[in-house]
This record gives C-alpha cells, sequence and structure tokens, in this order.
C-alpha cells in the first residue's frame, strides 16, 4: 500500500469502525424500547460484553464499502453490517467456550463465560445469532423484500452446516477429539475457508445484494470476497507465528499445544506469506471490471495482509 | 372432548406428526445436496438425535391447521412448519446441557450432550436455530417475499430476548443462581409466556401468516394462540405434579429441587387445574369468528389440557 492510500484507508476504516459502534451499541441499549417487553438485563449486558468496545470492524466495513461502491450511503446498510458483525461476535462467544476452545480472554479481556458465568455465554450467543437474523431481515416495511430474504439466507449459509458452525466442528476435529487424523493442506483449507472466510466472503456478498449488483457485480465482488477471506485466515497464522502473547492479548501458543495444524506449519513461514500475498493479489484482480472507486476495496485486501493486529 | 372429536382429533395430530417427521428426516438427510459442500457427518446425527423420532409435534400441527383453516395445503407450508420445530429442538439442546438446566434425558432418551459430547451438543443447536431461519426464510424464489420476511421476523422474535432465550434467562435466575428472590405469581407467569408460550403462539400467528390471514382473524389466531400457550404450560407443570418419572421419561421432581417455582406450588393443584381449564375456554371462545372449520383447532385448545403426556 502507498503511503497516503494506507493512511487514508486507515483513517476510513477508524471512521466506519466508529459509526459500527454507535450503531451496535444501540441495538444493545439496556434500555427497553417503548411497548418492549423488559430485556433481561444480565444478558444484555453479557451482550454489550461480547460485542462492544473494540476490533476493527473488518466485516462491517466490507457490507459498507461493497454497498457504497454501487451507490447506496452507509445509513442504508448499517442495519445489515450489524447483523453481520453480530454474528461473528456470537460465533466468538460460543467457540470460547470451556468445551469448545477453552479461551479465557479474548483482545485482552476476559471471555463471556468468564466476565460472567457459562449458561449466560450460551445464552448471550444464542441471542447474538437471533438478532442478527431479526435486524437482517430489515425494518417492518421494507422497500424491496427480496434484498433482505436475501441477505437472510446468506448470514444462513455463512453461519450454517457448510460455513461458520461446520467450520468450528472440523476445527474441534482437527484437534483429534473424535478420533480424527490431523487435516492436510486442503483440509485446513477447507476448514479455514468454512470457519473464517464464509462470513468475511459474505460481508462482501451483503453489500453487493444491498447495493442491488448486476450478476457481473456479484459475481467479481464475491470472488473478491472469497480471496479476502482465504487472505485474512492464512494472515492471521502468520500474525500469530510472528507475534508473542502479551502483544495479541491471547495465548498463540495454543493452536500448537493442541496440534491444530496450520498452513504456517504445513508450508513454511516464508511460502505462508507468499500464499497470503498471492491470495491478496486475486482478490485485487477480481475487482478488475471496477475503477478507481473501488480502490477502497483494494486497500481492504492489503490491509488483510499487511495488518499487524 | 368428545369421544368422537376426541378419536379424529387425535388420528389427525398422529398423521401430521408422521409427515412432519418425514420432512424434518428429509431436511437433516445425512448425505449431502448435490453441489453443497460435504455436511460434518457428527454434525448432522446430533441433530437428528434432536429432532427426529418423538414428540407430539405440536407446534408443526399448529402452523399447518392454522393454515388449512385459511385455505392453505399441507405442502405448501410444511417448510414453515419444520422451522418452528427446529426451533424448539435447539431450545432443548441448549437448555439441556450442564451449565443449564443439566438433564441427562429426554423423553427417555440421553439428551445430546450425554449421547455425544457438549461441544457437539453447543453446535448442533446453533446449527438448528439457524437452519430454522433458512427454512423460514423459504425457496429461493418465493411467490410473495412479505410472507417469509414476516415468518424469519416473527420467529426472531419468538426466539430472542422478549421470547426463548429471555425465559431461559428468568428460569435460570428463578433457581436463584443470580442472587434474585424466587418469582411470585406474575413472575412466573412472565417467564412461561416468553420461555414456552412465545413459541406456541407464533406457530399459530405463523399459520395465519402463511395463511394471508385478514387483521381480524390474525388478532383472532394470535390471542388463540397465546392461550394455547399459557394453558400448555400450566398444563405440563400440573403433568409434572401428577405423574411419576418413570411414565414421563424425564426426571421431574427436579424443577422442586432446585427451587424453581411452578403457578402449581402457588395455587396448589386444584386451582391450578381450574386456571388451566379457564385459559383454555378463552382460547376457544377466541375463535368465535370461525365456523365448524375452525374445529380442529378448538380440539386442539381441548387437547392441550387434557393430554395425558
Amino acid at each position: 500500500m502507498h503511503q497516503d492510500s494506507s493512511v487514508a484507508f486507515a483513517d476510513r476504516l477508524t471512521q466506519v469502525a466508529a459509526a459500527v459502534e454507535d450503531a451496535l451499541a444501540g441495538f444493545l441499549a439496556p434500555a427497553a424500547r417503548e411497548g418492549e417487553i423488559a430485556r433481561p438485563e444480565r444478558l444484555m449486558a453479557a451482550m454489550r460484553h461480547a460485542v462492544l468496545g473494540g476490533g476493527k470492524r473488518l466485516r462491517p466495513f466490507l457490507v459498507i464499502e461493497t454497498a457504497r461502491l454501487l451507490g447506496r450511503d452507509t445509513g442504508d446498510v448499517m442495519q445489515a453490517a450489524c447483523a453481520v458483525e453480530m454474528l461473528h461476535c456470537y460465533s466468538l462467544v460460543h467457540d470460547d467456550l470451556p468445551a469448545m476452545d477453552d479461551d479465557d480472554l479474548r483482545r485482552g479481556q476476559p471471555t463471556v463465560h468468564i466476565a460472567f458465568d457459562e449458561a449466560t455465554a450460551i445464552l448471550a450467543g444464542d441471542a447474538l445469532l437471533t438478532l442478527a437474523f431479526e435486524l437482517a431481515a430489515g425494518p417492518a416495511e421494507p422497500d424491496d423484500c427480496g434484498v433482505h430474504l436475501d441477505l437472510v439466507r446468506g448470514l444462513a449459509r455463512a453461519a450454517g452446516l457448510g460455513g461458520m458452525v461446520g467450520g468450528q466442528v472440523l476445527d474441534l476435529a482437527a484437534e483429534g477429539r473424535y478420533g480424527d487424523a490431523p487435516p492436510g493442506e486442503a483440509g485446513i483449507e477447507t476448514l479455514q475457508a468454512m470457519k473464517t472466510g464464509a462470513l468475511l466472503a459474505f460481508s462482501v456478498e451483503a453489500g453487493a445484494i444491498l447495493g442491488r449488483a448486476t450478476v457481473d457485480q456479484r459475481r467479481a465482488l464475491v470472488a473478491y470476497g472469497q480471496a479476502i477471506g482465504a487472505a485474512f485466515q492464512i494472515a492471521d497464522d502468520v500474525l500469530d507465528r510472528e507475534a508473542d502473547a502479551a502483544a495479541m492479548g491471547k495465548r498463540t501458543a495454543k493452536d500448537a499445544d493442541k496440534g491444530k495444524g496450520t498452513l504456517v506449519d504445513i508450508l513454511g513461514l516464508p511460502a505462508a506469506r507468499a500464499r497470503r500475498d498471492a491470495i491478496a493479489a486475486t482478490a485485487i484482480a477480481a475487482l478488475s471490471c471496477f475503477g478507481p472507486e473501488a480502490d477502497i476495496l483494494r486497500d481492504a485486501a492489503r490491509f488483510t495482509v499487511e495488518r499487524r493486529v
């Protein structure tokens, strides 16, 4: 990334993250909306703990910037962007549970089942998953209900058996807890495409849906999103290997402790970095049908591989 | 219920349950559909364990019979009926978890976390919740997308903070684990309206949505559904008190062990039975705008209070 575009991109990412944070806080406000059944406050607090106060908000950024490329205002797509982020946060809460990855810390903060309790963490995740679908369904009188049904269906596919839930099952199996052999390169790629890639790819697709993309535009954007998803996970594994636990705010040696392989283990660091950069280049190439108005998405591809946190 | 209508109703309930079982089995078939990413088989087996092979299928029955009252064929609404049942089954899987109600048996069978493991049970529940929304969103090219968005929104409300998740939070709090005082009569009614009543009421409403009910018809059916939901839970508590553990296939003295109050504890058995019957009468009265074509729903109200299992 050039210095100037890098700075402009970082500014835009920060600006969008702040707007997303405000919107998320609104959807998770402690006060019940008028006429609404009282919300269980302990659960709402756990949901806010899971969602607010951090993160790059890369997924909502991809929703918003893809829709903006196609002429949609940020405000018009913010609810869908928040749906995607809530789905992401639900998966973190459940993945961190003792029966799953058993993580005590995330971004340097206690995970939900540590800060609250296990039952509350399970239910907060369930509530965030449910709220994600409610938000994706849009307002009570949407101007285009086909768009919102597309969003609901896409969110369900990204979340379900062929997406995040399926990927987490493969991830647990990769530890050997069900007697499976460790996955090879193809197995790891499938696992990561499901667990992490599916929602990143859908974030871009959601922007395409909201922006009423043409068939060709949508195909190009989906290819971009899938590449972003793949590059992101390799970049994450490279970062994990490079960074120390303190800088990351989570226990990084943990996957290796559990015997989970990553592409870095199989390919080695230099080859993994090369793979990551090649996939990012594929993402950028997929945008060739767009002009400079898509530069922010091109920068997002570069950011995905160059980020240090 | 008269002897004849009781037999006819029981036959119809059995017949619908068989059709629902077939449809559920189809949605949870082990073989991947063509072109689909391979489904994690262990997870699918856990989902089938959670969903198939039992139950009265009262919720899908209410969807189907309400829609049929309004002229819709069973086949046209089966997918939505299965969505409601999957949402119900997800909630049972998560409620049974060790961190929640810690139940080993359900309908005389090991619960999912016993038959499989805790991580698989959490993920099977997540997958069923997600699949419920995917099914509610309908086919890829629905003939009326407003209907399906209404279903998604209604399902999300029944599942979320003001519904099942919220009700489970109140239920856990009622045990005193978060330092709350035991709920009184009004607190128990709220808890039960959320935890059990919301989805039963939505089952009827889903049938009304699918049947393109008029505003007046929908209002009447929602009132009926809410009464069915309230009567069902009191009937369940009365049954729990009357039945022994062996006949029910679950540990019935458990709620009392945990100090959870029910309306039976507060009102006593005779008054609880009277309350239950009065609410069932309210359900039947709500259907006064319909003729004999609604007799099957009237029978369902009677069945709700007279059932012995």
